[in-house]
């Protein structure tokens, strides 16, 4: 049969997302690292009272009133904010305006957010993945030498659940002549972030999400943080009314709620550093994390023991890869659903 | 400075959407094709109900209750139903899967919507644009002449307000060798649609949005309707969880809403015979139109009159373009706003 494609779209596959069985579905689900507890209160009161105005209406192109809330908690100018439907649309704007076949490649160590590798097939431009070595150091002369027109750095990283250091992602910002891109998707669930770098570099785009700390994935919001003249070709390549109104009004109210954004992520970080502790003492060699999951390796084989929790209505990710096919990628749930996962690896493990 | 961008951005203009004032701004807001009755009732209630875990957990990837709901509604097959964030975003996957370069090209007659042109660009693909002549047949013979990877006929088409007849279209589906993509997100206020077409040819896509019939253009979805092989390759470009939490439920409950989505449109429709009325008195030249707007041609200067218009709270959408400079598409407002319009143009005219 004849085909409608484009050579580059015939040739790749699609991403598949995580399982997402629906809510009231009898499943924990530790495999796509929401955050178990709920979205701001006050942000549902906002939604629960939405006069149908806005929605009859086009939404506001530049979610300016989400801009102004990003801008008063985390001290950036509103016109250094660049909104997305979820941070992959700011990924894909990205990727859309800078990368293009050899010339202008994708480049990020592995292993990292499989979406960065969907991207580029789709544009598509080459990608150069540079192995991460056991202990996550950041390999900054391969990045460097292999000159992006972007370069990824999921910091923290999934699944690793490492954070990069600041100062060497100082070192390759000003070492590259393409973007660096931090994709800072956990920064909620970690001891630092490399947003400073923003001020200091015409090349450095931040990208956050709302999906994770403010425990909306099913709203769809992000946004990335750069200097306006890296914006200004994003906002080419954005579609017009990419963030619905429903998302600004919500988005906003849960960004100035930063006090329940901050209780909840303290809370995760307590479950993580027990769950942590409870792994170990089954056997499991557990990373250190800085994100919203723990990426363990399980004292039997991992795919028959993902399969098994399945079974048992626990979802938790396993990657069918080199360097991470012994692994599992848990997300923290709940202390309640910690303790139920912990009881049927108890009852599974030899 | 070194540019970070594609040549093809850097090359680029983007998309300048409708001009967009906040709801409770004083404005008659007749510029940007908007319903000007309120969302159904029931979606909104579904809306003030829902419960935050929806929004905590990722999305449906496929926004399956939405296709069920369209399927039943349109009786189509769910799979032959992919759904996007508004109809943009399914013109914008079409564009990503199937043209590229000068071998894969967009073909369109003109004047009609903008986007196509803007997503063509940042592909980046060679358009070709036939103008329709002054009565708005649709020019087949270029068109197949052509030969476009993806041929856009939008009917009933903005600015013009004409439907194309159901058998031209199939002679071009018949005669075209890529995609024939009917954009019909204005058929909810028109005598007819190409929908059957779907069934009789692979490579034809109908593209529906619940922006205008259902007055949920702050909402962003919309929606393509084609036999899976062509999906196929669209699903490959589609950014995973395109359509929020929100507007599938939201949506859902408003495709179900028949009754109250007919009801709006006969309003709109009548409302529109009256102002066709009302403008001719006037001096106006009215189009036939089967849109929620009208595209006149003004006893006086249109750009003169749009801003005098535009310093009363009273937007209308001028375009700056060969052939259209002399006209202005004007929205269909309620029967009060029509009433204002006509008060202003009254004292406006020479």
């Amino acid at each position: 049969m004849r085909s409608f494609f484009r050579p580059a779209v015939d040739a790749m596959t699609g991403y598949v997302p995580g399982e997402q069985p629906k809510p009231g579905t009898k499943i924990i689900k530790l495999n796509t690292n929401e955050n178990p507890y709920p979205p701001s209160a006050k942000a549902m009161a906002i939604l629960h009272q939405i006069d149908g105005e806005w929605l009859r209406r086009y939404p506001d192109p530049y979610a300016r009133d989400f801009c102004s809330a990003v801008s008063q908690v985390l001290d950036v100018p509103t016109d250094w904010i660049i909104v997305g439907n979820g941070s992959d649309d700011v990924l894909n704007m990205l990727v859309r305006a800078c990368a293009e076949g050899r010339e202008r490649k994708i480049v990020y160590p592995t292993p990292t957010y499989v979406l960065y590798k969907t991207l580029a097939a789709m544009q598509p431009a080459e990608i150069l993945e540079v192995p991460y070595s056991d202990n996550f150091e950041l390999p900054i002369e391969a990045l460097v030498e292999a000159q992006g027109a972007i370069t990824f750095i999921a910091s923290p990283n999934s699944p690793s659940g490492h954070l990069v250091d600041t100062d060497q992602l100082r070192e390759l910002a000003s070492r590259l002549n393409g973007v660096l891109a931090v994709d800072e998707a956990y920064v909620d669930f970690a001891s630092g972030s490399a947003l400073a770098l923003v001020r200091e570099f015409e090349n450095v785009i931040v990208l956050r999400t709302m999906s994770k700390g403010y425990s909306l994935a099913g709203l769809r919001l992000g946004f990335g943080i750069a200097q306006p003249p890296l914006l200004a070709g994003m906002f080419k390549v954005k579609d017009s009314y990419n963030v619905d109104a429903l998302a600004i009004h919500v988005g906003t109210a849960s960004m100035l709620d930063q006090d329940y954004k901050k209780t909840c992520a303290e809370k995760v970080k307590a479950n993580r550093s027990q769950l942590a502790v409870d792994l170990k003492q089954l056997g499991f060699t557990v990373r250190e994390s800085h994100g919203n999951f723990v990426l363990v390796t399980p004292p039997t084989d991992a795919e028959t023991l993902y399969l098994a929790l399945k079974e048992r209505g626990i979802l938790v990710r396993y990657f069918s890869q080199p360097g991470l096919s012994d692994k599992l990628r848990i997300t923290v749930g709940t202390d309640e659903q910690n303790q139920m996962l912990l009881e049927a690896l108890v009852s599974l493990l030899p």
